[in-house]
C-alpha cells in the first residue's frame, strides 16, 4: 500500500517529481507575447525574443513579484508590468527604470529553465539555471513517411503517476470502454513480458487477437496477430505501440506535464501507418481516441477526488498492474537521485 | 469555555464522534443501485443484493481506490467501476477481472459496517467489521395505533452537538422562533429536573403552561397543565416530549447523523396522537415543525461560521442551559470509551 | 529579502499589525441597527445607541457565539438573536432571559473597543478593553476654509504594507499609471530626502517639475517647480502631497484599514485649494484619482495571489524603493513594541 498526501494544492511537490524534459506547450501557442504555464505547481513565463527564440523563466518579478507573464517583451528582454525591470532570457536583470546606479545584483535574478522547440512541442527541463546535457525525448515515428501524425491535448485531472498508469493500464479497458475494445467475456490467456530497466519500463503483451471494436476492424480488416507494447520512460513519456499482422502500426506517445498535483496535461502524438485512407483514419480514429481518454479523465478525477477525501492513497495490486507500482518507483528512484543501473524481465499470465 | 477547531472540513473526527449506531438514510432511499453516504466525515457506500438485503461498505475500492459508489450490482456483489473488482456485503474481494490466481487476500478487503432496516431508517454501525451486540434505538410510540407518524429530514449546518443542544433548548424558543410558541415577557417561574445516567440525559420541565400560537392550541384547546421531557440519548438521539393535559401526546425523535464536522442530517420521527384529524395535523402541525427546523438551521448555521472564524467555540454558560454541558460531556466520554455509571439528579429554576 | 506567509486566510494575523486607531467606517454608515465590520480578521459589531453614541464589539455572543450583528438595539444594550443576552456598550452582560439569578459574570463579558466619530470616519481602537489616551489621527486641511473636501472609499486586495509602499510609489506610476502623470522617457534627476522618525517616514521629492497629464495642468496651468512629499504614519495614515507652485495645493490622506491578510480597505480624505472651480475638481479629478486607485488595486491582487502562489514573498529592493522597507520595518516595531526614538535623513538620487 502506498500512502500520499495531496492536502497541499499549491506547493511544488518535489516528493515524486523526476527532473528532466516537460513539454510545456505546443510550440505555435508560444510567441512573442508572455503567457503563463504551470509546471508541476511552479508558475513559469514563456516567451519568445523578435527572432523567435524561446525563453522560459520562473513567472515571478524579483522586484515586487508581480507575474512577469502580465508584462512585455521590449528587445529581448521581458519586462514587468508593475516598475518596469527588464529580464533577458537567461533572467538576468537588465534595466530598472529610475535606478542611477548598477543594474545588474544577484539578488535581482529571476531563475531561467533551458527550453527547446522539438516536434511540434515547446520542452523545458525542469531544474532550473542548469545547461541540460541531455536532449528533450524524440518521439519515434512522429512525421515520417508513410505516417500520419496527430496532436492532442487533454487535461487529465490526477497526478502523473496515476495517469501514466491509466494510460499504459490494459485490465480497465473492459470497464472503462466497455465495448469499444475489450470485453469482459470469452477472455483469452496471455503472456505479459514486463522489462524494467533504469530509466524504463515496458510490457510487451503476446498473443493477443485483434482488439474488437472500430479502432480494430479499421486497422486490422482481416484480424491475425497482435504486436502490443506499453512503455513508460522517465520521467514523463507513456507510450502505447500496436503493430496489427502486416497492415497497421499505431503508436500514442504521451508526454506528461503535471501542473499541480491533481492535474496533469496530457500532450499526445500519434503515429499511424495503416492501409486506411488519411481522412478516415482523422474522422473515425482520432474521435474514438479522445472519446476514450475524456472516459479516463472521468475515472482518473474520481480516483483523485477519492484520495484527497480520504487523506492518501492506499492500494493494493495484483501481479496483472503490471506497471502502476514500477512507475511509482521509478519516479521514486529518480525524484530521490537513486536511479538503479541493470535491467530485469519477468513474465506473467493474464486473461484479456 | 470550550474550544474546537473545526479547520479540517474533510478529515474523520474521531474526536467527539460516539460509536453505535446512526441512521444513514431512509430504507426507501436505498436500493439495489448503488448510492453514496457520509458518516463523520467517511464515505461509504450502500447498496441491496437481489434479496434486498442491505449492505454498507467503505466506498473506496481496494485497488485503486476508485469510488464503489460509481459501479453496479452483480449477483450478490458490488463491481467497480474501473478495473471491475468485486466485493460481497462483508467487503471480501471476489472478483479480479483478468488475474489468473487467487482473488481472496486481506489487502484486498473493504471495510464493511453492520446494517439494519428498523422503522423506516436505515441504520448503520459506526464502528467498521464488526457485529454488534445491540440493535438501533427503538423510537418509541412510531407507528402505533392511534398515532400519526410522521418522517421528516433536515440538513442542519453544525456539528452533532450543536444541533442536539438547539433541538433541546428551551430558552431559545422565545427569541429564534418569536411569536411562535414562547414570548419573553409575562414569564412563570417553572422547575426543570434534570436526570443524567450512563448514556443519556433528561430534563423534565414541571409547572409550564400550554404553549402558546397555533401548535398549542391545535394540540390543547382547553388549556391545561403541560408535561414536557427533553432527552439526549447516546450517540445521537434528541427526543422531545410533550403531553398536553388529557388530549395530546406528541413525541419528535431526532436521529442525528454527523456528515461533516460542520453538518448534521437530522431524521425526524415524529408521533402525535390529538383530538385532531389527521389530514388537519398534516397540514398544519408538520408545515409549523419544519418552519421552526428551517428557524435552527439558519441561526446553526450562523454558530458554525462564527467557530470557524474564531477558530473554535468559547462558549459561556449559565444554569438555564441545561442540557448543553451535558451533551458535551456525553459526547466525549462516548468517543473516548469512558463512560460513567451511576446516575445524577439536579433542580434548577428557570423562567419560561 | 522578505518572507510572509499568506496562509491562513481567517486568522487574526497579528504578526505585522500595529496597535492603535484605524477607520472601522464612514461614520454615516454606522445607526442604530448594528453592523458587521472586520478589523484584521477580527469580526466586530457596531451600533449606535438612542443618543447617537457609537460603540463597537467583538462580534460574538460570549453564550454561543452567534454573531450579535444579526441582533438588534434595546434600550442602549445590543441583544443577541439566538437566545436574547444584552450586552452594553463596554461589553458587560445586562441579561440573561430565563436565568433567575445573577447576570453579571466575568464570563460573560464580551470584548469591546473604543471608538470616535472623527473627520466624517468612525475610529476604533484595535486593543480591546482600553481607553486609549491618544486620539484618532488628525487630517490636515480635511474641511478647511477654501479646501474641497471629497472622502472616497476603494477595496485593496493586498496586506497594509503592500497598500501603503503601492500608495506611495513613485517609480510604478510610469508603468502601471503610463500616460497619466509620468512617463518612462525624457526622465530627470531629482533628490529624495528620506526622513525617518519614531512613527513615520517621509519622503520629499526636490526637483521635480510639473507632473505632466490632465491632473498636472489643471492643477498648475503655468508648470512651475513642485513639492512633493509621500509620508506614512503609524498604523495606518498614507499620505500624498503636493504643492504646484503658488497655485495649488492638494493632500491626499488614506486611512488604511486591514480586513484580512489579503484585503486592506482605504478610506481616502482629499482636500485641494487650487485655482479652479470645485465642479470642475470634482468633475475632473476625482473620477481621475479612482481610475488610478483601480488601477493599483488590479497590480495589488496580482502581487497578492503570486504570494500566496509562491507561498510568501521574496523581495528584492534598490535604493529608489524608497518607503516600502521603511514601512515593513515601523510596522514590524510597533506590532512587537519595539519603536525606536530618534530620527535619521538620508538623501537619494533618482531619475523620474
Amino acid at each position: 500500500m502506498t500512502k500520499r498526501s495531496l492536502d497541499q494544492p499549491n506547493s511544488h511537490s518535489a516528493e515524486d517529481f523526476a527532473p528532466g524534459w516537460y513539454v510545456l506547450a505546443a510550440s505555435s501557442e508560444v510567441g512573442v507575447t508572455p503567457k503563463p504555464f504551470v509546471l508541476d505547481g511552479l508558475p513559469l513565463v514563456t516567451f519568445r525574443d523578435p527572432k523567435g527564440h524561446p525563453a522560459v523563466l520562473v513567472d515571478r518579478c524579483a522586484h515586487r513579484n508581480a507575474p512577469l507573464s502580465l508584462g512585455r517583451v521590449v528587445g529581448s528582454n521581458i519586462q514587468c508590468h508593475y516598475h518596469g525591470w527588464q529580464f533577458d532570457h537567461t533572467g538576468k536583470c537588465r534595466e530598472v527604470p529610475g535606478l542611477c546606479g548598477d543594474t545588474e545584483h544577484p539578488k535581482r535574478r529571476v531563475r531561467a529553465h533551458a527550453c527547446r522547440d522539438a516536434q511540434g512541442w515547446l520542452w523545458v527541463y525542469s531544474v532550473p539555471d542548469v545547461e541540460p546535457d541531455s536532449a528533450p525525448y524524440e518521439i519515434p515515428f512522429a512525421d515520417q513517411k508513410g505516417y500520419l501524425t496527430v496532436r492532442e491535448r487533454i487535461e487529465m485531472p490526477g497526478p502523473l503517476d496515476a495517469v501514466a498508469e491509466n494510460a499504459l493500464d490494459v485490465p480497465h479497458t473492459a470497464f472503462v470502454h466497455a465495448g469499444l475494445f475489450r470485453k469482459n467475456k470469452d477472455r483469452q490467456l496471455i503472456e505479459v513480458i514486463v522489462r524494467t530497466s533504469r530509466d524504463r519500463v515496458e510490457a510487451e503483451f503476446v498473443g493477443e487477437q485483434r482488439p474488437g471494436g472500430l479502432v480494430g476492424r479499421l486497422l486490422a480488416p482481416k484480424g491475425g496477430e497482435v504486436f502490443h507494447w506499453d512503455r513508460f520512460i522517465l520521467p514523463c513519456i507513456a507510450q502505447v505501440e500496436y503493430r496489427l499482422s502486416e497492415y497497421s502500426h499505431i503508436i500514442t506517445t504521451a508526454a506528461l506535464t503535471p501542473r499541480t498535483p491533481t492535474m496533469t496535461d496530457l500532450f499526445a502524438t500519434v503515429a499511424v501507418n495503416a492501409p486506411v485512407p488519411n481522412a478516415i483514419l482523422r474522422a473515425l480514429a482520432i474521435p474514438s481516441a479522445m472519446h476514450i481518454l475524456r472516459q479516463d479523465a472521468k475515472i482518473l478525477q474520481r480516483q483523485t477526488e477519492q484520495v484527497r477525501r480520504f487523506g492518501g492513497e492506499e492500494f493494493a495490486s495484483t501481479e496483472i498492474d503490471v506497471l502502476g507500482l514500477r512507475i511509482k518507483k521509478l519516479l521514486r528512484e529518480a525524484a530521490t537521485g537513486h536511479l538503479r543501473e541493470g535491467g530485469e524481465e519477468r513474465r506473467i499470465k493474464m486473461l484479456v
